[in-house]
């Protein structure tokens, strides 16, 4: 399996001005997800809508990469993990979560999820809490960002329905045994808890150096 | 917790004519979303496509809904779950998923995950494939599609990373107890199973009758 790419010649400047230029984009393109689920314009107006997003795809791809995005690290430390489906800044599939870490270790995150992560009516699908979950668990066994935690398994319980709307995730270590790490956490709205999760991490053999 | 939202006047033929209009849309957008992940074009030509989007939003925006999409049953039967982020097919965020049933109750979807779905570098974040699995395990569950199971728990034994490409994931019931269903299922590419998933299903009360 490749690990991250290393990116030489980028600037923490230069990464700032890359987030600035595409980090708006790919917000515009979360609004476009939204408006396609949820728009009741009759099928001439879709036409034009779907002509302006060629348009924009085509622009967008006179010059891409050859393949995903990668987590790429530059010469000067900066991770880009930006096209992860729950952090990727660049991805508009992801809320983006926003991950925070404590001085106690625990890693949290306050997100807004809206129509495009509906499951049950007026709700969040189980699998994309299954996803913020396995999210914060793994990004607080890899205490070191450099150093990725694969997850080995998770559990999660679903105490309720979580409601469509604003958000909170929070995960910490319990132990540590040999190369696994164990976490759990949770994703709970202003009522308290919904889901709860626990999990197992382990680093990939190509970052065990 | 809303239950389905019961759509009167809509005739087969008319969710067949919605579908034409908004299916090619969001295929539209699901290109787009991986447009701007890959996208090395500079901050003028990224500027030109944001445009386009918004024009496009502000085209979809002119008439829509006031919230989510809900899970919509017509009069003549038709189930519409067209915002789900597994399956839904006005939802970019949905590869989307398409469900079979074989005679054997085994449910199976065969797929493709991109680069918008990349957590590991060149692999399946394991949050999709928690995402994926939530799905197939209830909706195998859920034996008759107008009595919706929710997940009460869920377990995922990661195997190996789950490249990005062509996938399948299945399905299966093992057996009941009460409200209980008791789903297994797993992720597999052409070398076999990358991920395992058990689960225990249950109706929402409002489902229960």
């Amino acid at each position: 399996m490749a690990g991250f790419t290393h990116v030489e010649g980028l600037s923490s400047a230069d990464v700032q001005r890359l987030r600035a230029t595409y980090e708006p984009l790919a917000q515009s393109v979360r609004e476009l997800v939204d408006a396609t689920i949820r728009s009741e314009v009759d099928a001439d107006d879709v036409a034009a809508a779907k002509a302006h997003i060629e348009a924009a795809t085509e622009l967008l791809r006179a010059r891409q990469i050859d393949g995903p995005f990668g987590v790429r690290i530059t010469s000067d430390g900066d991770r880009m993990p930006w096209g992860n489906p729950a952090i990727g800044i660049r991805n508009a599939i992801a809320p983006p979560l926003r991950m925070v870490r404590d001085d106690d270790g625990v890693m949290s995150t306050d997100f807004h999820l809206g129509a495009a992560y509906e499951g049950p009516p007026g709700h969040v699908h189980g699998g994309i809490v299954a996803m913020v979950l396995d999210h914060v668990l793994g990004e607080v066994a890899a205490n070191d960002p450099l150093t990725p935690r694969f997850t080995g398994t998770l559990t999660i319980r679903y105490l309720r329905a979580t409601p469509l709307g604003d958000l909170r995730a929070e995960g910490w270590i319990t132990r540590t045994d040999g190369i696994k790490t164990f976490a759990v956490g949770h994703v709970r709205d202003a009522a308290g808890i919904t889901a709860e999760a626990e999990g197992v991490f382990i680093p990939p053999k190509w970052a065990r150096g």
